[in-house]
Order: C-alpha cells, then sequence, then structure tokens
C-alpha cells in the first residue's frame, strides 16, 4: 500500500511515521508513506495556496489549482484509481468497517487543510471519500489523517507480529474488552480479582466474557442492540439487570 | 494551561507539538506541553512496564507501578486537581462539549499505552476519564491524546487569532458548514455558483444558511433533531424534502 498525505505541514508527520508500529510496517514493506507540501504545486508566484472568499466573510479558503495538480502528479503512480480522502467534520464517520475497507485499497491520498477551508471544487470534483472522525473540531487534518493511517495500516498483512497483537480488539469481537491484571497481586492494597489467580482455565474464561458483557452493558448499549446474542449471554444479562435495579 | 503526556514512545509527539498553532500556543505562553516516558518511572531493574496477563492470554498488560508513580510525581506540580485521562475504546466518546469542558482545566495528564492492555487498577484507582474518540483500533493512545490536546487547547483564550480562526465551527452553531469557494470563477470549467459573485450580500447570507440546512439534512439529520429552528429553517427543510421527492 502507498499513503500519501497533501499538507502544509510535513513536518507534524515525521515523529509519528517515525516511531513504532508505523515505523515497522515501512521497514517491512507492508506501505510506503510519502509527505508532500502542496505549497510546491503552487502556480502562483507568491506560492500562495488560499485566498478570501466569494460572497465575504472571514478566513480563507483553499484554492483548487495546487491540490488538483498535486494530486494530477502522486494518481500517476497509482496502478489501480486511487481514494482521495478528505478530513473533515461534515464526513462519513469513520470506523473500524472503514479502516478495513481502505485497507483493501492499493493507494489512498489524503488532503490535509489546515484551518482553511476547501474550496467546494475540491470536494465536488476530486475527492472520493469524505471522512470524518468526531464531532469535534481540530486545527487542521493532519492529525485525524494519521490516526485514520494507523488504523488502516494496522491491518495490512503482516504488520501486527504477534508481540504487538492487541489483547482483544474491541470492535472485531463487537463487545468492549473485560478488564486486564498484571503482576503484583496486590499492589499497595489494590488487589486482582481471586479467580484470575485460581488457575482454573474455565471460570477465567466465564468471568471474562461476563465482565466484557457487563463492561458493554453497562458503557456501549448501542454494541448489544446490534448483536445477536447467546443463550448464555442472554441469562447473564438478565442478571445482570436484576442486580442493577 | 498544562498538559502532560506519558508515553513509551516521546519521540511520536515532536513534530506535532512543535508546528502551526500547537507550537504558536506555547509560544504566547498558553499552553505548557511535557513528554514523560514512563519507563523512566519502573522500579524494575530491566526497566520494564508490561507483565503477563493473570488467567492467561495473548499480549502484555501495563504493570501499575511505573503509571502510579508517574502520575504521583506529575501531580506535585498542579496547582488544582489534574484530570488525568485514559484514551481507550471504552471510554466516553469524545466531542466538542467535552472538549469545551476540558478547556477549563488547569492541568491535564494523558496516559498513553501503545498496542498492551492496562492493568485494571489504573483504570479503577488512579484515571479519572475514560475518553474513546471513536469505534475503530489505533496502535496506541498517543495520536488520540494528540487529537484531544489538538482541539482542547485551540480553545484556550489568545490561541487562536484572527488569521487562523475557522470560517465556521461546524459544532457551535449546531450546522455543517456551506460551501467555500475562492478564485478562480472558473476553475477548468468548474464554477462558483452565481450568486456568490452577484455582490447581493442578504442572497448570499441566505443562499449560505440554506446550504448550511441542506447538507446537514443530507449528511447528519441527527443534528437537525437536537436543534430548535427558526421559521424560515422549517419552510427551507419542507422545500428540501419536497425536492428530493
Amino acid at each position: 500500500m502507498k499513503i500519501d498525505f497533501l499538507t502544509l505541514f510535513p513536518e507534524m508527520f515525521e515523529g509519528v511515521l517515525g516511531s513504532s508500529i508505523l515505523k515497522k510496517a515501512q521497514e517491512k514493506n507492508a506501505v510506503e508513506f510519502n509527505v508532500t507540501n502542496f505549497r510546491e504545486f503552487s502556480s502562483n508566484k507568491h506560492q500562495t495556496v488560499d485566498d478570501y472568499p466569494y460572497g465575504g466573510g472571514a478566513g480563507m479558503v483553499l484554492t483548487p489549482q495546487p491540490i488538483f495538480d498535486a494530486v494530477g502528479k502522486l494518481k500517476e503512480t497509482s496502478k489501480a484509481a486511487p481514494r482521495i480522502i478528505l478530513v473533515c467534520p461534515q464526513g462519513e464517520r469513520f470506523n473500524q468497517r472503514k479502516a478495513e475497507e481502505l485497507a483493501g485499497i492499493d493507494h489512498l491520498i489524503f488532503i490535509c487543510g489546515h484551518y482553511e477551508g476547501y474550496d467546494e471544487r475540491i470536494r465536488e470534483h476530486l475527492v472520493t471519500d469524505e471522512i470524518s472522525i468526531g464531532d469535534f473540531v481540530l486545527t487542521g487534518g493532519e492529525l485525524p489523517s494519521m490516526v485514520i493511517a494507523d488504523s488502516v495500516v494496522r491491518l495490512l498483512p503482516g504488520v501486527l507480529g504477534n508481540v504487538d497483537s492487541p489483547l482483544q480488539d474491541s470492535y472485531s469481537s463487537g463487545f468492549l474488552e473485560h478488564p486486564h491484571y498484571t503482576r503484583p497481586s496486590d499492589y499497595n492494597g489494590m488487589k486482582v480479582p481471586d479467580v484470575l489467580l485460581s488457575g482454573n482455565h474455565q471460570l477465567i474464561e466465564e468471568w471474562r466474557l461476563k465482565e466484557s458483557l457487563k463492561r458493554t452493558w453497562q458503557r456501549r448499549p448501542d454494541l448489544l442492540e446490534a448483536r445477536e446474542l447467546s443463550e448464555d449471554q442472554k441469562k447473564w444479562l438478565e442478571q445482570l439487570k436484576k442486580e442493577d435495579e
């Protein structure tokens, strides 16, 4: 997979792309990252990339030319049609299903604006996916683009070794994770539940399934509505509801 | 405001905290960032910070000691009770309201785990806020912590100058933004709507309000349900629904 980031702040990406799993993924040739300052594509002699909005108002708007030209250049290297992604509050909500979809694409191009607005023609005629990571305002598209890239790259074959593999992926099981404990069994009077020290694997497994269900019910009941529950799970859920009354 | 990040990958923060608005916010003394590798707090001679989970299973779990000790040390510098934030998929969903709440706090401490799980005692006895930025899995807590910090810091007084101010904050108005356009009025045959070139400010304002309503209705009807609409807005919405039939 190839991932391009178009930005006015290329230095924002260095630490994140050069550390940990994203670094390893590049070393394993699972992904190639490329960060481009689209200011370099401005045909304007002052290399400006934004201008005042038509119709008036505060703030600046990114002009179409540098972004269309930069994307055009990057597309030349695509084997198949790339996905051109704009991260913005108006987009489709990002989730694990979308991460899995993007993990199957050969080339992703992220357009990262920074406090300016985008000329609507970029949105209408260039972008293939508008994605939002949530209902909050950020100073730019760089961080959410890195978030999306991180969640996609970790799904690529060979990227997560056994050492790095999460204990359990919250969204693949459909339930929130059960609690985890490690040594010491007593930390300043805070103790690990006895069952986890019992060595009885059947009891431990049941405890984990129940805790996972309990946490999901307490914190994300919407996830339960979307799922078919087993007979055991239905029984435990009834029990939880009774205890809560 | 002081913001501490506890992480095993301090280098991930350099580019983001050293660029753009977050950099300016530090220069203006609106915020002080501090990144600490909590491995330095491990009392273990090998400086390990994780261990196998009690009860068995794949993956590793962060032990309580280094994190409790690191937070304890950082709290010594707090003027008032700090918020100790764990970013995890099980947490409360982050949104603009939560960003505004955190912007009023003097000291935030983010605990960033990285593919390991957390010992439950950290969650239960140390953390004040568990926050999730969405239903997707990431390789660590660093990126979502930076996302939250970014959305909080831009709200601090004096951080956003006029130049940087967004055209319109999507979530403060309760509607999605209307489209923006800038020069040229014709870019390779893609044209700016005539009304924006008309110079008639009343028509432009009405067009923007209608487009904002239209986009919200098309993409985020849930935002409309949560709001009281004006008589004009109700009329336009009826019109939109008719056109759509």
